[in-house]
């Protein structure tokens, strides 16, 4: 194959029409216009083994919690309410009912979060590898969906939380580095994210905040698909990004460049937003990093850093 | 693994609440409760390169149009309107761009025809095999989807088309028998079903149709499922069942059994439906074979043969 991801993305996309009042592809959800005010949003994610997580390290518990999580964290980039979640999974012969059952157990406990339950998907049986597929359908007070495209010149970037700590994590699973506290928890961020619903729809309900989507790509992709649609450009300033003090320890020990990790890692699972200065200063409702600003024009300028960071890439 | 298919549905199942007025797993769809007297259906299957397809013989447009089809049909097993689609894929470094482009040819001539765009989905990348997932949203009028629990004793049980074409088809492609028009004829029913969308419609309109789904697995797995949830038995006609010139020609041909083909060997996504003798005898608004009834106690009983028959099963 020759296309790469975005490439195909846009070649689905550009067949599509997209009916009046619906979104299609290129934002977290979908959102299809219902009756009385409210919008649905559906959202989509596959992990596969051998890409997502390794069979022999990934613990059963921390794969379902995050197979449900990832897909919550969608709704949440775009201020929606999670309402039903949907799980299909080829089952390789090799799995174990023990896996299987543990796996549940922690899809569940994350579902439970957010009173999202699990009302339907798919079983089916896989030659080698396990595949796991999620939906999640969510809803929203029509137009209060934050969508990719709506961010401002002169926004102030921000996000939710620390960056890099879930980038860490895998590095120290990838490597197979000796686990003590530190590494475990980094190791647990990775696996454990805790999708930002509560803030999204906080967020949601300002009219300052423009843009807004969650972070499963790092910064370096994600910002670049908030800026794609709003067709704006951004500097970021490379020292102002929230890193968390594992982090610091770990790329000290370790000697990993922070930066990179919250640039290019993803999985953060945190909230990407852009907000108006006004509505900035006037307090935010959620824990806010300012990282950066909108500005007019292509691409992105890393202050502070001679290089480009492009984030992660599936293919 | 040791758990069987439906043993961990049920596992799942028992685990999550079900909210008042929803309806989660066991049904052909989920059923969301939307305002304004409309209900939201969400449905999901995948489709794994070696169980549910070889690449070297499938020809990329047939998994693309048969993709979206199968997904649809479900809805219209509930007697639901298809609204969108969201596909999802993990893509082996092998696949071609021609491969994927065909694909998406054959999923949107299959979608257009029901006025049902593709909205979203997920691109990865797969280490070894081609894995597809497509969910669809549909809706319906609150109090018209149909569900599997509703068959009423003396309902007699129908069927909105011939059964068997399908699974005479995959037997060609299994033996790697040669062909000819037949036989291109039968695998061209098995790759390109089409949903029985407006049927499931016209049938959803009539309080007489009680309970409902599409053939999946085969009636002799399909109509356990609504006997289950309906907690009757049936008596089935071997001898009625609906079965095209092709499928008798090429059992004779090739010495196979056409009742084994019709009730085990499912993916011809007809209607299988029950309806109250009066309303039957009204007469149906869309084609329709009756093949049996509803009646009470436990199990079916196929009159005819003296063996049992299961439909497919996954694992």
């Amino acid at each position: 194959m020759d296309l790469g991801e975005f490439a195909l993305i846009d070649c689905i996309r550009n067949q599509y029409k997209v009916p009046e009042g619906f979104l299609g592809i290129g934002d977290d959800c979908a959102v299809i216009p219902q009756c009385d005010g409210l919008e649905t949003l559906l959202t989509t994610d596959m992990l596969m083994e051998g890409v997502h997580f390794l069979i022999d390290d990934v613990d059963p518990y921390s794969l379902g919690w995050k197979s449900a999580a990832v897909n919550i964290s969608d709704i949440a980039g775009m201020g929606g309410i999670p309402v039903a979640s949907f799980l299909s999974f080829a089952l390789p012969k090799k799995l174990s009912d023990t896996f299987l059952k543990e796996f549940l157990r922690g899809y569940k406990d994350l579902s439970d979060r957010f009173d999202c339950p699990l009302l339907g998907g798919d079983t089916t049986s896989s030659l080698d590898r396990l595949c796991i597929s999620v939906s999640v359908l969510g809803n929203c007070p029509s137009g209060l969906s934050r969508k990719r495209s709506a961010a401002q010149e002169g926004d102030i970037i921000c996000v939710s939380g620390c960056l890099g700590d879930s980038a860490a994590g895998l590095q120290v699973i990838l490597k197979g580095l000796e686990r003590g506290e530190l590494e475990s928890e980094l190791v647990r961020r990775h696996y454990r994210p805790v999708p930002r619903v509560g803030e999204g729809i906080a967020l949601s309900k300002l009219p300052g905040v423009h843009a807004m989507m969650d972070i499963s790509d790092g910064i370096g992709s994600d910002l670049r698909h908030i800026l794609d649609e709003s067709h704006k450009a951004a500097e970021v300033d490379t020292a102002s990004l929230p890193l968390s003090d594992e982090l610091k320890e770990a790329c000290q020990k370790y000697c990993w460049d922070p930066v990179k990790l919250a640039l290019n890692g993803g999985e953060d699972y945190e909230l990407l937003f852009t907000v108006s200065p006004e509505a900035y200063s006037e307090g935010l409702p959620v824990l806010s990093y300012p990282i950066g600003r909108v500005v007019s024009g292509d691409g992105i300028r890393w202050i502070g850093r001679n290089e480009n960071f492009m984030g992660f890439r599936h293919f």
